[in-house]
């Protein structure tokens, strides 16, 4: 099992609720060998512009898993960039990658109007998707966590894998996606929660900062005061109730359509709720960031943990091109 | 200095009167440290599919080498593919390197419109301009061989490494071209001589082989017969004897123009020269294949050589980039 995170900044809720419950639920499963790896050189598509402020994301990213209980003993964790063995695995792939395979992937259009105001047509970004089956195929990874909006990308890695082993024999493994069972959890403009829209609660914040995102959240327009019935379905606090008060779901939905619940105290009730369960976390976080060298520690660790399967696939690649 | 060759197969006596003649002058100035490398992962931009040939193309590229003379005791020989630094540099420099320059490069569309029956509109293919310019920029390469026809593909080398030192800082050396003094040669139909036109001659041939290559030319159509008056100016012969009969040049040009020589004795002068000049090569080349493990010497040497420049280069890259 293998999952990647571009280092963009700190963890949110959004990350919180989806892929890191799933990667806590992987690591516990001894049949699985779990590679959790930091996307740094995927950065660089869209960023290489602003690489001085990717070490600093690398360790707040570290720091931020560490303290959501990913754990080094039990997966494999590090950052590409350790791994030059991706670096060529990415520039022999590339050889066999259609171009119109590359320019038809929605992302890569996506990237480019979102960023329309700077230079991002780069090669790098069009190579991103062979650079993401690297990623996955290096370490054989044969299931990768995903959520719905994602599952057109790991499809062009199923592409070129399967593209490769026609070529030079059955070498790589397809990868399966493994589809998240977590709805989008949306942000406070009722979007799916990000860090570009500008619409997250951050898992790390204090006990103010958390209570004031949760109340700057939109509801049902039609719900102006206590006493108006409200639609729980179209509530971006009612799908973050969903997840983190699961225990009294029924009763807040009652209370929202019977208008009984106002939204102002059903925002305090999910405030509450996010206060208790990060602070062990934030708590945890502090310590960690004190910890001289822990960083450092865990991607040498991973390093050495991950280079020698990277070597083997690598190897195994270069005999069926007949490189070795 | 720096000069790659593709792999492709034998030498041709285009090849001889060009980069090879630079190549031995180059490596015997002591002020000078030479890099010449043999381009495999070039190769798979347009041969991905027929990779079974290429272990014994780069053998036979090493092979001619040495018989020619190329000294790895004054030259680091060396393997493209034997140095992993050239992919992550790559990678590196694609992240940087924007579509539109190279998708404008002239060899771009000239490979895909002669290979207009295979399927290699890869990202390789389009990558090639920034794998280029890591093997010159990787060995801090300030001056690359060039015929007149490969300035432009030098040019977008130059553009990429201003464009990573304006954005990094000034880490790459830009590179200059050397060109070449030679004319083109022209091969049996008039036009360049190259491998793929099927118009050689190969230095390796034995004599009967060069006397039924030479025979082979085209001269002037209107010297139909010996005393027919011939203009040397438009006879690839002519050019063949520029190059390898210096010292008799102006006697055949005399006989030429006045029609006292005609073309087949013209073409035996041409060819006693060749079988002359190659014949020390081709007993050297038969003596090194008979030779255990020479190759594989020279490359392991060769690599040892040149990884810790490439090494020192790559991390210079990386910390300009923030990367380390």
């Amino acid at each position: 099992m293998v999952t990647g995170y571009r280092p963009t900044g700190p963890l949110h809720v959004g990350h919180w609720a989806g892929n890191i419950e799933t990667m806590l639920a992987l690591q516990t499963d001894t049949a699985r060998d779990c590679f959790f790896f930091i996307a740094d050189w995927h950065m660089l598509t869209t960023h290489y512009d602003r690489t001085d402020e990717l070490s600093g994301f690398v360790r707040e990213l570290m720091l931020d898993w560490l303290a959501a209980g990913i754990d080094p003993e039990r997966a494999t964790v590090y950052r590409q960039s350790d791994i030059p063995e991706v670096a060529e695995m990415t520039l022999l792939l590339g050889m066999i990658t259609p171009l119109g395979w590359l320019e038809r992937v929605p992302s890569f259009k996506e990237r480019l109007r979102d960023n329309a105001e700077r230079e991002i047509a780069n090669l790098g970004l069009l190579g991103y998707p062979v650079l993401q089956t690297v990623d996955i195929s290096i370490v054989r990874g044969d299931l990768v966590p995903v959520g719905e909006d994602q599952v057109a990308h790991l499809e062009i890695s199923r592409e070129i894998v399967r593209r490769f082993n026609r070529f030079y024999g059955d070498v790589l493994v397809e990868p399966q996606p493994l589809l998240s069972t977590t709805p989008l959890i949306p942000g406070s403009d009722g979007r799916k929660m990000s860090k570009s829209l500008d619409n997250a609660i951050w898992v790390r914040d204090d006990e103010e900062s958390i209570r004031a995102s949760v109340r700057s959240f939109i509801t049902d327009p039609q719900k102006v005061r206590r006493g108006d019935p409200g639609r729980p379905e179209i509530c971006p606090i009612f799908a973050l109730h969903r997840k983190f008060s699961p225990e009294r779901i029924d009763e807040i939905e009652a209370g929202c359509r019977s208008g009984a619940l106002g939204c102002a105290d059903c925002k305090t009730i999910l405030a509450d709720r996010l206060v208790e369960d990060f602070a062990p976390y934030r708590e945890r976080r502090a310590d960690l960031a004190d910890t001289d060298g822990i960083v450092e520690r865990v991607l040498d660790e991973g390093a050495r943990g991950v280079r020698p399967v990277a070597e083997a696939t690598l190897d195994a690649v270069r005999e069926a091109m007949h490189l070795s």
